[in-house]
């Protein structure tokens, strides 16, 4: 079928790359990207036949809003928007609601698979009315690697209340595979850490994606020593603890992974100074100066 | 090859089948099995030819421990134990000792796989000198996969190390599955949530044998009405966590999936009826007092 | 001087008669309360010379909007209203602008003292313009037990934001003497718990207002046995975890006292039963069925 | 009374200027201070008058425990070793058993109050007989700040015990304190945060010990600029957490507290390290080089 996309960045290209591999007509527009077929929204739209769908793969909040205001301006009833970013689940209301205005149909959708998803295919999970998702289910079964994984999973907001939780929990597997490979680093009974995580890809309780994709990275850097340790997070994760604090939720595992990486972007943070401070108002004991090698703490004075 | 096997258990009973299965000769021993072969460690050793290969599976701590040390008076210079239940990891170098002094070779050996194993294999981990690791090669062989599934992870105690790491990274990663489930199943977007984890497992990013097992386990009972929430542990979660506090190693994903299942079991933890006594002598809030019916807080009084 | 107060309940109640205990009059309205002096905020607005100090003590959300926006058809130019409900600090500048637009000033004020404070004095946390502050500080100093304890935290907001983050260190330490109340309880070396906690009263690191609570609470019920473990949360707790989220802060003792109020709320939570579940499908482990008495786990499978 | 006291480091030295201020006959003796009153322990247990008292602060494990040993073979029965030292609570009944068969008595006993202590008293838990105990009650007397704060809190080991715990819910109640003070840092609500903590002191459920050290040291360096983030931990808080695991106590406050403590030691920590390589893998999201400024992000890749 036929499909515009507006944002051709790493996703939005490598997918427009998949549909077009599997036979579907794409009409990309991006404001930056060399790759774009077309100069602007407006003249994307008229490329388009009715019905139309566009797709949209932008940065979420703003540059997302202001798409789809245009969108409503310039598409017509019957067609559907597909917004395929990274929204919040709270935003997808409110974009469905400009767009039913003008009579357009609006599915959110998760998509997932990274640099990976071009070649063995992407987790899909939208949300939205039965006839909206119908109308895209070609787009969404070239883009999984068989239609098993796609997940109609409910009404608007419910594609990327989805993968928000996909992504918690992402963060807590991933968090639980770091902290084990630490302890195999630190301990003395390991000498050859690579070797024990590519043996568990075999038979294991873990055995995982994200563990093969561990066990990759340390094939080409054996003790990852070309990175460093400040970690960035994107929204979702921040979105699942506030989720989880919405509905009273005990999260702690997704939550010790946000709150690891948010400690490692702030080595001196103001908490670690405070503790620091208050140890040495009672204990008189041994503090780390500023740029100071780590001091012998010395005789302890009974506290901690 | 010939081996003797020692506890005929759910793990001993079906790894004892597997090497049949592949052809080895099992000599199987337990106190209480009517599956046993033999009557007595020493009838055991006796039906064994040297040099022998005696295979415990054994609850860790005194049942393992006595046995060892029977068969140290028991077998001979050149034979070889392999200690393959869930010894702690820190028992090993006292179980090889015992043997060393006798000329017995030891090898600690973390098995996973649990009821599945029978069928598709067990993770193999073990830890030993070269020569006691080589001369039980073909039963790991047997056991594992695939070859690549056995992993030598380093020397006596390296084996039963790396299946607790193992088993650490285990708790996390259930943990967060299982706080995503509960965070789909909370919400108001996911009507269905047995269909959303089911599509998990073609691209996403946590795809894994756990969320293959959590399906499963919701296709059998979709609401998993029929389990209460008291939650065991096994030693090994504990037994990680001890290692993170002495190594300094932070594990906060492990952590919490050990303490939701202590604090699982503990409904009324005095750790929760001091919260409450505390709320009530500050605020007077309405606390819930024993068997009652849960509260309406009222009118708040400033604090928490 | 005079003051309207608006909410005369367990906290509205007993701030109005501390007021008339140090010489201030003070007109009570509330829907409900036998004690109210007026009968409706017209009445209670008309009794009281220009210009006027109205002070809300109603529930957060709806009915301390709505009375703010009745007020501002009420007041006149020069009156100011104090917000000292828990009102989340971000709601504040919506209520600052309503009033705004009437030239009637606005101060968000955080209280703390719980039913002590009547007698012993409040702890008073305001935001606002200084002039606002300025007009209302004897009645703050009516409440608060010395003059140190009034801080003019900041702008509009200021004194709700850190309330809410005294809220969230509050959680945080109630839960580590929780915490540390269970381990004593549970620990074979201390026969008395409730003597080793009154003794920590004096001279300790952890000396504070909360201990004292907790000892006074044991000194009423010294094994805290007619609380059940049902522990309520109030919002000021979320909140300071959405900000630690919102500011990239890593707060990992807030949030685990909130998250383990949550748990102990949902004794067969989702997340428990999923554990059980996956623990039940990869290794046969026992679980405990709805109603069962906990079983005993049996031969373990190799994993947890 | 007359009392020994070997080791004269901060806490020693202190506690014995207490003693002597208050009218008891201190024999001192260290390796190394130059305010030693003897050579060796020979002349100490020389110089003193039998039964002899002689009082323990040396560095916890081989240097206590030889001291011990040594006091073993140069006491005679009916004197006491009173271990005074941060001793993990499981040493307690070795010491009183190498003691108790030479008829010498033993008792354990936590000292708390650090730097201030000398002039404010400390705050003191032992553990022990009765019999034992009351023979150096003067001591106790003199070192606590009133009889109330002396707690002999069980039998040998509990002193020690209850010192952990109490060092276990002092970590939490810092890491509370330390994360409130970040969020206020980072708020853009807050101008003044020295302020609002000191305010805080004054009728608020958060008022504590802890708290006003915090706001000391904020009156010495406003903004703990001088400070590096780097916080160590000593025993305690690493034995409390072990007793929660031995004890399936869920203990997630003290445990945030001490891995915050772990995470600050290692700015590039492996497990950082590990997440950072496998959101590389997956979605070739943009990570930090080894010393390379924090980079932009970029064009999110739909994973986390």
């Amino acid at each position: 079928m036929q499909t515009g996309i507006v944002g051709l960045g790493r996703m939005g290209g490598n997918m427009a790359a998949r549909w077009r591999d599997r036979g579907h007509e794409v009409i990309g527009y991006s404001r930056t990207s060399p790759d774009r077929d077309v100069n602007s929204l407006e003249e994307l739209v008229g490329k388009l036949a009715a019905p139309r769908v566009v797709w949209l793969m932008l940065p979420a909040g703003d540059p997302t809003r202001q798409a789809i205001r245009r969108l409503a301006e310039l598409l017509s009833p019957g067609d559907v928007v597909v917004e395929g970013g990274n929204s919040r689940f709270s935003d997808d209301a409110e974009h469905a609601g400009t767009l039913a205005e003008r009579g357009i149909g609006y599915v959110d959708c998760g998509v997932s698979g990274g640099i990976w998803g071009r070649e063995n295919g992407y987790a899909v999970m939208c949300g939205g009315a039965d006839e909206h998702v119908r109308r895209v289910w070609p787009l969404l079964e070239a883009l999984a690697p068989e239609e098993d994984g796609i997940c109609h999973a409910g009404p608007v907001g419910a594609g990327h209340y989805t993968k928000m939780v996909h992504n918690g929990i992402e963060y807590g597997m991933m968090q639980a595979l770091a902290e084990g490979y630490e302890l195999l680093e630190a301990s003395e009974y390991v000498p050859d850490v690579p070797k024990v995580l590519a043996s568990w890809r075999h038979g294991t309780v873990v055995r995982s994606w994200l563990l093969d994709l561990l066990v990759r990275a340390l094939e080409q850097d054996s003790a990852l020593s070309g990175l460093s340790g400040r970690v960035d997070d994107s929204g979702e994760g921040r979105w699942t603890v506030e989720e989880a604090v919405r509905l009273a939720v005990s999260a702690p595992a997704m939550t010790a992974a946000l709150f690891a990486r948010f400690a490692s972007r702030e080595p001196d943070a103001a908490q670690l100074r405070a503790l620091a401070a208050m140890r040495q108002q009672f204990g008189g004991h041994a503090v780390h100066a500023v740029h100071a090698v780590h001091a012998v703490t010395g005789v302890s004075a009974g506290s901690a």
